[in-house]
């Protein structure tokens, strides 16, 4: 069904934004993207960054638009993860099936070509804009320099509140009585740090791995760039025995990483000036509903539904709210009221269950990495899904290489959970955990239910 | 341990507001309390309100502000619940003991005395002036007509927001990193109507009990006050086959309550007229961490932990916060920053667990009420409970009649209710509910764990 061109606001220029700018665009209608932030091609990045890993998902948003290929070219295909074990040698472990790949690209270098995309397409950017409030029954945009200061009124047909985590359209429209919501910390932060490039501008580590560091309550990860450097994460807690609060000094730095990560001490980039510069984050999830204001207002990706990073899901999932929006307006035309409605509907417990799924694996990676009993359930499900690759895809193929609502994929997890817990009872498990014994009472588990 | 005399801020000239003011002046300190609206002296009630139910912790609180005696005459005790059921006599239930009684006030009355003994005590009001914005390092408070209007400032050594589930001071808060919230609202709203006295200025119904028509998904109640009215309220989902939403036109909302509550309709005071007149007010449940903000801001009563009316806790859990803000300026002196972290990891626990409790008891009244392995479960416990009255004290009268922990009263009710779970499975429960082999498993149970 055709749309009848509107005048539509965007707030926010990320990656959410700006690819919603393009799909918008090439639909017919009028957009203005405000941010209220300077344009980020015109300035350094903040230092706070995590590199993405684009996957199904967000590579299908991508396509849909027509810029897939394009920005393949600014991407590192990651076939496997790296462990890191002080002590081993290097322990890798393959993300999906021959030819399935996580996508290593920077986020500041992919948001810059995405503003670069939505202006070819025309989309307007009104940067160093503040949005300060917004009336939803008329979807109008007041702008200025302070929030005390003048203001100047904007109006528009619908606006899109793509303003992350700490979203003002949200902000506002949470204000209202029976708008629920939550934003909940975790007690662990992170820190950005950089491995630079060999002289000669190859990687210092294996460039098409996610690498990992585990250690229980913290890890450190390293993720390739175009450019020969790893962008590189520290998760740590806050305080604690083990924590950020305890290195406060270039001598506590070194020591920390030295008795912790001591093969990719020596390779980090200025490690403890970049340590003391750049600035430790937080993690949160964000939940709330609705997402929509009739037919005028809507929020997506982290301004409806920001999760922990540790699925590498939060921009995919951001990608795909957008898909289906395209769907709906393809669906429905005219009728916003519909489109936003249904959208909504759709994606709250996608949205929910893509939350949970990332919030058990920072609980699975602090806890239970180090659990004997934990890495054996994994070896029976790796072994028995080598064997039955058609009845046992990991929750972590479901999510990353296809296209399966989320919340289908929680539920499945749920129920293979279920099964090993039955399996990981049966008597001597350890020994004959490979037999094929263990496999057939998978089968008859997975026939029961 | 004596105090140092601070110039302190409250906002929010509400029950919790006003009662800390009384405290703070008895300890010797200056005090100011800010508040948005007109004084309530001054005008009309709102028409929003729900009688409170004052128990122990409440009391407890008065008294030590050695106001109790004079609040007890603003009050009526209720000994016992009266279930309205239609086609039946009305059915008593007593709330505990012999003389253990919740009482009814009026919640408007009540904040009108409290201003007063505020006022007597020193305290100074501001009334309609409007804080915007708190700087918490420094507590200062700014006020203004509006928003973007000229803003006062004021600088003070300590700020107590007080302004309950909405708070300005919390919101502030908020906007930091790491500070956990959330809101959630449930799908039933309620509205305030009134059953006016008898013309010699009696009561129409028992005026020393809490009346309940409980119709499952939604319910009626009335409560006394001294001048032989009941204010009532009516909880009803607000969409729905039986809502709000479907109460539009005098003749709806005369249908609606001559199908449900056909026994009291006669006497409510201008029934369609209240009902389209006083507003529908939603409810929420407010969750945050942390409430203070180092030695300078605390949060206390709603403004720290909303919770839903069916338990009746929600003003005496405000009190009992102050109780123990109190205990800890004895305790801690001038150390504020200990005071105000003991107070906040104290009082966490517990506002969570009426929380919890209160939600409990809105489930528990919409969904269970017509349940008879429900009300058989509710039989064999007040039987085992009258058996053996210092073996099963229920959560009831924990949280109402004691001044228990909330946190223990749940966790204790909890254990109560695996063990009834226990007992609901034994054989033929059904017919030998009150049988010695009933009891003396209840027992076992008990001495199980």
């Amino acid at each position: 069904m055709g749309q009848t061109s509107k005048n539509i606001a965007i707030v926010g220029s990320g990656l959410v934004g700006t690819l919603l700018a393009i799909y918008l665009r090439q639909a017919g209608h009028r957009v203005t993207v405000f941010d209220r932030r300077p344009d980020i091609r015109t300035i350094e990045f903040s230092g706070r960054s995590i590199n993405l890993a684009m996957s199904d998902r967000g590579w299908q948003a991508l396509d849909g638009a027509g810029i897939g290929k394009e920005i393949r070219k600014m991407g590192i295909p990651m076939h496997q993860r790296a462990m890191h074990v002080n002590g081993k040698p290097v322990y890798y472990q393959k993300y999906g099936k021959e030819g399935e790949a996580i996508w290593s690209i920077s986020r500041g270098i992919l948001n810059r070509k995405m503003i670069d995309l939505a202006e070819a397409e025309g989309a307007v950017f009104r940067f160093n804009e503040k949005v300060w409030d917004v009336d939803l029954p008329t979807a109008a945009l007041y702008t200025g320099e302070t929030e005390k200061g003048e203001w100047e009124a904007y109006s528009f047909d619908h606006i899109f509140g793509c303003d992350g985590a700490f979203s003002r359209i949200r902000h506002k429209m949470q204000r209202r009585s029976r708008f629920n919501y939550s934003q909940d910390f975790i007690d662990v932060g992170y820190k950005e740090l950089t491995i630079p490039p060999n002289p000669d501008g190859s990687h210092k580590l294996d460039k098409n791995a996610f690498h990992i560091w585990p250690r229980g309550s913290f890890m450190f990860i390293a993720m390739p760039n175009l450019d020969g450097s790893f962008t590189c994460t520290l998760f740590l807690p806050f305080e604690g025995p083990v924590s950020f609060e305890q290195l406060q000094t270039k001598e506590d730095i070194r020591a920390f990483f030295t008795e912790y990560f001591p093969n990719v001490t020596p390779v980090i980039d200025n490690l403890s000036e970049d340590f003391l510069k750049n600035p430790t984050s937080a993690l949160v999830t964000i939940k709330c509903y609705p997402w929509t204001y009739w037919d005028k207002v809507a929020l997506v990706g982290d301004a409806a539904h920001a999760v922990v990073p540790f699925f590498g899901q939060g921009m995919n999932a951001g990608f795909e709210d957008i898909s289906r929006l395209m769907a709906l307006m393809k669906q429905f035309g005219d009728d916003w009221e519909r489109i936003f409605q249904v959208y909504q509907e759709d994606r709250k417990p996608n949205a929910d269950a893509i939350a949970e799924l990332s919030y058990r694996n920072f609980i699975e990676m602090s806890t239970r990495t180090a659990d004997p009993d934990f890495l054996l359930q994994k070896k029976i499900e790796r072994n028995f899904a080598q064997q039955y690759p058609e009845k046992w895809i990991p929750a972590y193929s479901r999510v990353t290489f296809s296209e399966q609502p989320y919340s289908e994929a929680l539920a499945i997890g749920d129920r293979q959970e279920a099964i090993m817990k039955k399996i990981m009872e049966m008597p001597e498990i350890e020994s004959r955990w490979d037999s094929p014994e263990v496999s057939q009472r998978i089968l008859e588990l997975l026939g029961d239910s």
